[in-house]
């Protein structure tokens, strides 16, 4: 785990993305609240908010890290689910791992929660989006160019 | 979380994927082994397996399971690494949950210890590809059609 | 840990309540889901799930156990709520202390949601209601005499 | 978990207890080491020094915070044990919830070592006493009214 | 993590001892209740049960067992202390891990609470003493030729 | 968990280490990458890592710390493995702990790996070398006299 030590403290940001591909059913399912196993959307921003705080149990190689903020949103996205955090500390290093960490831990808990109606779901651009703050500054993720956009609309 | 008491323990088996795409010189620097952090499929490899064994911490209606084995590789897939998790247990209840928790913190594991020099990289395809055992049976993957396996080739 | 490894697998069940007293304006805003930090309701049921699960992490001298069903509900009680945990089990040493735990975690978690505007909240009568199976057998609150129950009602 | 990155660091101390009540002869073979299980007292602080740093993984939207002290005392009240914690640290939000989950864990401990003599016990009072620090100041439990102190003797 | 789903549910035991040398004025220390820190004996107790549960999160390939039972004591051995942990289970794997980790934590426990008055000591011999059951059968330590134990004694 | 609120911030480096003595067969079937559980070493450094992370889980005591880096390296010792850890922070108190801890699951997970063709491997001389930072200034091992040093190398 390298050392950060002589890093300063500053403001830091990471927001990252993951979506849920699901059957068209599943997801009216879920926005009517009729999943069995309980409140779906609730329960994933739950889980993406404690998994943020367990990522350096998760990915050895990070560090402890002061989280001081994580916002976890979902949305539908054509026949799916967008899962958007937003992690922010003070620390010497991003948080940018917390971030992803946190979106994959929210779509687990809803592939979790619906698997039984639906078990084809896939997991698809578990992604950063942007990261700010530290050393290495700024960065937002590039638009895809058309013809990628094209394909991953599939 | 639903009680599974009822149920048999019978033998149970699941195998997911994830799939991260990356910049081709990641890739070969990961081959090889000229990645600063250290071994990156060595890390990765066993940051699968003790997820595994934390799912129910991570997807919180996951029951805890006792797991019986975990084996965790990883292939290069394109410009890319696949993820492959097989997990199996004798117990009440399956183990989609801890395979796909698995193969996301493998792949996370891969982002964080080449994001310095490959920040875009994505995580594309987590997914169930088999499960079988318990009162639900066999299940496997139907295979893409045609036309989406292309769209996926981008 | 004293050794149970001479007891019989056999279903146990445990009940557990805990009940939060706090302002009656407090009561309608987790109700009408006002609650700025997200749905109370929802968060107190996982709350206690999760922490059910991880009761030998929390109290010392608690066995691993193989929960087979966790069930958290939480409903009004006069100007509180109440939280109601069953836990079942098939293992060799009862459920009393998950169900206990997890009754205080999703108090805990209702308090913590609503402390900037009630931090006087109590939570009052963490208690065993019931438990059944092993060898010391079927165990049940005697309710408590008319004179007692007058005084809780204060 | 609100972003708490605009906040001071400061210095902040919060105060909880945790009453549970038992049967007399519990209560004297706690105080006179008899307790088949081990030392009770010693057991139940551990428990709870161990539990205020685990609190963000018990109360999902806890923020990690790092403690600087935390404090657990036990002392005989009437027919039970008052738990009595005391943590402290300078960081950018309170420590109620680890005061509070602290307490419940010293007094589950408690419970746990001793339910096969007692499975009666009540644990009664969790709650707040004092906090200090941060921009909501100081609070102090106001001490309840006459008639209250009386219902509470019951 | 090796699958064992194919070996028999057994009785199985493993005995580990750790040494911890230090000061003779240290181990008086500790015996007359004298360290500021707390009963050290009390505390390495419990740290040793409460690390053998959490084995398969301090050693990644272990498998998360169904522990029945963990003793853990310590004697005097001359200026230090020897930390002798049973740990029992019924399951398909061994616990001599469990064991050593345990014999581990319950060492550094008393490390810690001594620290500030003597830094140099020094865990010596964690060790197996005993195993039984499973397939590998038992094994017990060839207790050191004579000159070793010369040696030992220094 | 004593107060060190009123401590400094201040850098400290804590370094211990750990010696695994085995046979000079299972020294050298490490050495070249023999073993079939896997790469013992790097799955000795990143245990090493993780349990750096977790001492505050393991060791009742410790302070939760933000550790700012944890370096774990193995090397032949006569015959047998040496593990050098050190660990760095911007903290209120120090990481000797951490060192310490992260020494012994490196061993214990080497132990692991290896035990099924060596069960009689015995962890010696978990020990501090060195800390600095702090109140209580630098600390150094002060080396053995040198019939001690004899006796070592039994």
């Amino acid at each position: 785990m390298v050392d950060v030590g002589g890093k300063k403290k500053t403001e830091r940001v990471a927001v990252a993305v993951a979506r849920l591909r699901m059957l068209a059913a599943t997801l009216e399912r879920i926005q009517q609240g009729q999943v069995e196993k309980g409140d779906v959307l609730a329960a994933a921003r739950l889980a993406g908010i404690m998994a943020a705080k367990r990522t350096p149990d998760v990915v050895p190689l990070c560090h402890p890290i002061a989280l001081s903020g994580v916002e976890v949103t979902l949305a539908p996205f054509e026949a799916g689910l967008e899962v958007r955090v937003v992690v922010r500390t003070v620390d010497r290093t991003g948080v940018e791992m917390e971030a992803l960490t946190a979106a994959c831990a929210a779509a687990l808990t809803v592939y979790d929660m619906c698997k039984s109606v639906d078990r084809g779901m896939v997991i698809e651009n578990v992604q950063l989006e942007h990261k700010s703050g530290g050393r290495s500054g700024t960065w937002d993720r590039t638009p895809p160019k058309p013809q990628r956009r094209a394909a991953r609309k599939r």
